[in-house]
């Protein structure tokens, strides 16, 4: 498939654009590249619309020539999902920026796809209300939708598929279409919404979503505890997912990650691995909860049990637990962070942990591990330089191992970050021929393969040629 | 579209399926017939599969000859699912009945799509764990998945999207594919599991799912509680879902409802609005929420707040819940039931509720009104002479009058009966040009049409001519 001709894309929307279509190399490279070490791989032109009918209007164009198109959010994602693979325009989301409701009674919110988490919840103060969806990053709604993030609070709250009621998308034609109601059930047909959550920009642009929010709990108490043994952190929280707790979060760090992050955060964990708990629920609750959870760890060895009753040590932990990625990379100073994530059933995780980390240990690598253990979910961050091809290809094994032992045992081979372009092979190797069925629908919603070209299915295959 | 011709396929069929092929008009008018008014439209022969493979070759054999498949449940859908609309194969799954594994350490569970929720929960026995779907009706999990069924657990626990981990489906070709994996998140490129969820057989046919389980609550405790108006008994819900209160169930019954329950289960409760509560979690948990939504209802005016502590007591509250349907249909001897509903956002719940009623007293029907009402959603049971044109005229008005109201405040057409070809219409209405994106799944997805034609899109168009 050969791609249309860009500059002739870029003169017609200049008119309409002006100084909100950039060519500079350094909009372009900042656009063309994520957090992680991924090589920029930079779009021809960034537009910032200011409305929907300017994406629209851009798509449009864009359609007409046969160019690609990239949305763009906050550039955090970790997959390599904003590399413009085959050139094309970037379409950057975040102009996008009304919250256009937050209707409280209904204890929901549509906001524009260019709000990041932490506006929105700046928007719902003093409403008794939040939007718990917490991926670290200050990420773009639209861009959360797209990846189907998740993070520290899914395991109770669930992930971006769980927070989505409807969205509204522009469609590779430039067609403005709203999928799913206000409602928080639905029977009415082929569940299109959440077909695009996490469709990474493949099948459309998102433009605005409603959202479900969240009463904010009467009571939080958080806890930190270290273990001995990294086994029995996490056999910690098995019994607990498995006691029915309904935890707010529960977050492993291992004995590297907790070195790193008291060095950067200035805190003085012991250096062992530990989990961070956070209970939320009415007082009666939240009490019954941490009874249970700590006759739980003292049985499986726990030690240190502290907490963090006060809102400001609360914010202190989680504002370490959130920095870990720049305290991975304050390790190595001018490194870059690879971070990968896998998601396994629960009796299946001290083993996938424990050999992750052995592989790490054994190819003579950097890798902190930490985890939204409570749902399977587990990273390693690969602490690089890019530039060391025996580095690099030791990291590849490793990554791959503990993919294949997480597909192994009846898991995926990401739980939050997505393919992007970085994880096809697995993708297909997970799917199986089901793999067809993506491909089946990635053609049926773009035909034309201008929609983020070359992730999730890597289609159109032969863009090598374009 | 005209289909192929089904005598070859049933001859093809025969060798193998001996006296699992039925061709007897007793057997293929119950397989064309829910449990509503619909009229009955029997398939041509009734095959009953013991194992996947024998799935298999029966689509493939429809598939090569272009003839109509059906799948088939335990046929308790409402909106003519199971109708042969263009004759063909009716896939009867109820003998695909292994439960292929139950892993209490994941809390998941694999089982064929002819286990029931009921045989689910009789072998979970023991295990401290249950499947807490509950439509009712004893459903198939396969019908389950095809229908996204909810029901009085959803306000707690969601509806089946959220409790469908993975899947097994025989594709349209007769192929075998897996979607999704044990993990509890992924994002592992397009959510094709959730597209096939709520997908009616019209995309494939579900031979098995792999479930959440969840912990059997530590303390159970329900409740009844009446008010003197309908509007109090609703708002009495809404502050409920807005303070956070994580209720199991809360069910609203009207009193035409009350009434008829009290007559077909022998109970004696107030003949006024009424609603049934159930409250899940650790004992302190249960407590808080007790206190809680009592001070709710009392603040709303609600009077005889009466507890059923005792397990039995519970059953008996909730087997009169759940007999609701035959309780309607003994309030007119002969009669037929036409079960409608929508899902609307809380806060616009009683206008909604109150405005259907009014329209059922002026058009001179009986349809006692009962719903979910904590997740928006409700139910008017129609009891009716389906033979009696004008009865039917005017139940179609208060219908669609309903309907319209729900999509004109964000509210979808059906919250959990779903599409079938009884609201196809509706749901034209409700996607607007989203519809188109309903056709592109359908096509893409079963190009030559055989998969319960006629359903959702109403596609294959020209079927008319078939």
């Amino acid at each position: 498939m050969r791609y249309g001709d860009v500059s002739a894309a870029i003169e017609r929307l200049k008119p309409s654009f002006g100084d909100r279509l950039s060519l500079s190399a350094a909009v372009r490279e900042q656009h063309g590249k994520d957090t992680t070490f991924h090589p920029v791989r930079a779009p021809d032109a960034v537009v910032f619309p200011n409305v929907v009918e300017e994406v629209q209007q851009i798509v449009r164009v864009c359609a007409d020539l046969h160019v690609p198109i990239i949305p763009f959010g906050t550039g955090t994602s970790c997959e390599g999902h904003v590399a413009a693979l085959h050139g094309g325009i970037c379409v950057d989301t975040s102009q996008l920026r009304a919250v256009r409701a937050i209707r409280v009674d209904d204890l929901d919110a549509t906001v524009e796809a260019g709000v990041t988490r932490k506006e929105l919840n700046a928007q719902l103060h003093g409403t008794g209300l939040h939007f718990p969806i917490d991926p670290g990053a200050d990420a773009s709604i639209g861009g959360m939708v797209s990846t189907r993030a998740s993070g520290t609070n899914a395991v109770r709250y669930g992930t971006m598929r769980e927070q989505v009621l409807s969205l509204e998308i522009v469609l590779p034609d430039g067609s403005l279409v709203h999928t799913g109601t206000r409602a928080r059930k639905s029977a009415a047909g082929y569940d299109l919404t959440h077909l695009f959550v996490g469709s990474e920009g493949t099948l459309g642009i998102v433009t605005a979503v409603t959202l479900k929010l969240h009463a904010i709990p009467e009571h939080i108490a958080a806890a930190t505890c270290s273990f001995p043994e990294l086994s029995q952190a996490v056999q910690t929280v098995i019994q607990t997912v498995q006691a029915g707790v309904p935890i707010g979060r529960v977050e492993l760090l291992d004995d590297t990650q907790v070195e790193a992050v008291n060095r950067y955060s200035k805190l003085a964990l012991s250096v062992a691995p530990t989990l961070i708990f956070e209970f939320h629920g009415s007082r009666g609750a939240v009490q019954d909860q941490i009874e249970l959870v700590k006759d739980i760890a003292d049985a499986n060895g726990g030690c240190n049990f502290e907490w963090a009753e006060r809102p400001e040590d609360r914010s202190r932990l989680w504002k370490a637990r959130h920095d870990i990625w720049w305290a991975n990379l304050a390790l190595r100073p001018g490194s870059q962070g690879l971070p990968t994530d896998v998601c396994v059933p629960i009796s299946q995780l001290a083993a996938n942990i424990q050999a992750a980390k052995e592989d790490v240990l054994q190819a003579d690598l950097i890798a902190p591990i930490c985890g939204h253990v409570g749902d399977g979910n587990f990273h390693l961050c690969f602490v690089v330089n890019p530039d060391c091809a025996d580095e690099m290809r030791r990291v590849g094994q490793v990554n791959r191992r503990m993919i294949e032992r997480a597909l192994a045992c009846g898991g995926t081979c990401t739980g939050e970050h997505g393919i992007g372009y970085g994880k096809i092979d697995f993708l297909r190797q997970e799917a199986g021929n089901a793999f067809a069925l993506h491909c089946t629908v990635k053609r049926a919603f773009d035909p034309a393969g201008i929609m983020n070209p070359g992730k999730i299915t890597g289609e159109p295959f032969d863009a090598a040629t374009s």
